[in-house]
């Protein structure tokens, strides 16, 4: 991956064992606007709660990530330790302190070694290559397997990013983090307007466990080393920008996805038939964070009756007379009841053996819809999050 | 069990294989009144419905309770079913058809075996008898492996109940019932206050799985066999009445919970130092239902950082450097930051291993306070929850 006047790095600076890769820069070239999107736990990590408050200069020249500890639940100190390693690396890349920005993830409650973090900030900014990417998708991961990369190059654009994140699981907390970037200049107010939207549609459309990390990141980069007039919203290329940055948020959250801890199989649950979007999205998301939808889609059981008890949980108002329900593409309720009898169970359920499936309710209420990614809840997921003893 | 007045039974219909007992009735001998807290589901089942409205006129003789098959998702069969087994069941007692409930639980989108059940109600009301708690509380059961029943004997009064419920599945679809039973008179809008009061502060203060089935259902019948003038909220032993019910509850809440589907531990989540009530418990729901937590309970391990995880994504304002925390007796978190280090993490770690522990948080903010008990979650219960194949 390449995006003109950004470089990249990802080296071993001693946090994990092994000389695993921990610790990631991305800096652009010149002068960058920037938009962010943060966790809104209100017990957020000090790198967080740093960055929310340099990112609303609008501009930033780079970000810091390690991974291994989070710097959470570390207090003034942590907060501290966040302030010291951005200023080591602006000093580094000879930029304003204020204008980078830090990520961290891992053990919460340990305090980051700041020390070797120093240590190894010359090294990754000596590092920092065009092609340097794939290393820093590396030094970010936790207990993801795979490292995870998304790229669009429109006619005109480039746009990419990394992310990582595989379930809320600590000391290993893997918190979801990504980092866009594109070469485009884009004004502030629709690049913060364009990620929004894009997160709102993708990365929060999404849930592994429905769990929300202390330190949960996306960052947009927009350096304009394409020497485009800066986009708004409404210059011509805004659209083609939109569906760009949402095709690589989408892309990145397929790929946390399938890497989830334990994860099987996915499943859309896909709500239609509302009075208004916000219902609708309750219902998707009681659906997607159901245990008992999750562990029926990983016996890959077409068990509508679960999905009812969860739409019918949602707190919204229905009228269950109205409600279908369709899994894998096979309808099994209509109007409140039962349909299609035990052939249409057995194909549901081998439609359900497959990799991705869709979970479709209709309320018959409006025409409000929404959309949500979930996964499967496997023996798998309660090995990796009760067999790790503190 | 014996409550004066009240009788119970409990037989075989045939709804369910190998003759288990599957239809329970309570009936009291004299006019009784009732009050009732049903689901807030909004796809509640037929019996849900009849039930709920012949509830509001405060008095009722009986409770027809089915296990086996849920009555959900049955459409106008379905109430129509529910209808004509209260009448059949109104006419054997002699009663009016408005003053018998009723109750089903099993797999759900299955029409009701009417007939079987029509067939089995002279049987049920013929085999009434004081002491026939027991097998009522048999036949009520789905995947629950034990009967439930509670008592106290106060001075002056009788009051007991029985429950079933041992997590949300289907096609088992374990909703939780519960039937309560007092010999005093009391006055209707007592015995409602009274009944939400304890239901809040024992069922609603419990968890499994986050769940809430189509069909729960609480129901307190007092029939004044005492021979007491009826109890009003001042009467000299409404404060008797009132912690005598919640005992009762709160007992049969625990042995739902010792017979989860799954589970080998409990915990009460304690949430103190709120500035209102509804923060206090909407921060004890969050880390309840957080699966992060339940598998970390499930593996005795005194994950503090998951805890800390919930508490900033229940949605309320916190101050995390006021946040403190303690897992089995053990300070592990102190003003935002960890405390007591290696030895107080094995110290907890001992703690937990017990079969019931605590975990309570301090806000800092205020004098509010919570406490909900859940229980952890196992590879058994996404065994139970996602081996059987509908």
């Amino acid at each position: 991956m390449r995006i003109p006047g950004f470089r990249a790095a990802g080296i071993a600076c001693g946090i994990k064992r092994d000389r695993a890769l921990d610790l990631a820069l991305i800096a652009s070239d010149r002068p960058t606007a920037v938009a962010g999107v943060f966790t809104t736990s209100q017990f957020p990590g000090a790198p967080v709660r740093l960055s929310r408050s340099r990112v609303r200069r609008g501009s930033a020249r780079a970000v810091l990530v390690n991974s291994g500890i989070a710097n959470v639940a570390t207090g003034a100190a942590g907060v501290a330790a966040a302030r010291s390693l951005t200023r080591a690396t602006a000093r580094a890349l000879g930029v304003p302190t204020a204008e980078v920005l830090t990520s961290s993830t891992g053990v919460i409650g340990w305090p980051l070694p700041v020390e070797r973090i120093q240590a190894g900030i010359p090294e990754v900014v000596r590092r920092l290559s065009p092609t340097g990417w794939n290393a820093a998708a590396r030094a970010i991961l936790t207990t993801d397997t795979r490292i995870k990369l998304a790229q669009r190059a429109p006619r005109g654009f480039a746009l990419g990013g990394i992310a990582k994140g595989a379930g809320m699981t600590m000391p290993k907390m893997a918190t979801m983090l990504a980092y866009l970037a594109t070469d485009l200049a884009v004004e502030p107010a629709f690049l913060r307007e364009a990620l929004s939207e894009a997160v709102e549609r993708s990365f929060n459309a999404f849930t592994i466990d429905g769990e929300m990390s202390t330190s949960d990141t996306v960052l947009l980069f927009a350096n304009g080393a394409r020497g485009n007039r800066p986009l708004g919203s409404r210059s011509p290329r805004a659209r083609a920008f939109r569906s760009a940055l949402e095709e690589v948020c989408t892309e990145l959250v397929e790929k946390l996805a399938r890497d989830g801890e334990g994860v099987t199989r996915l499943a859309d649950v896909i709500v239609t038939g509302a009075r208004r979007e916000r219902d609708a999205e309750r219902v998707a998301r009681s659906v997607a964070n159901s245990v008992l939808v999750k562990t029926a889609l990983f016996g890959a059981d077409p068990n509508w009756g679960r999905v009812v008890q969860a739409v019918g949980a949602a707190g919204v108002r229905l009228r269950p007379e109205r409600i279908g329900i369709r899994i894998a593409g096979v309808e099994l309720l209509r109007g409140g009841e039962p349909v299609g009898g035990e052939a249409a169970l057995r194909r549901s359920e081998r439609g359900m053996r497959k990799r991705r499936v869709a979970i479709e309710i209709s309320l018959g209420a409006g025409r409000a819809s929404a959309q949500i990614l979930t996964t499967d809840l496997s023996y798998e997921y309660v090995r990796i999050n009760a067999e790790y003893t503190t």
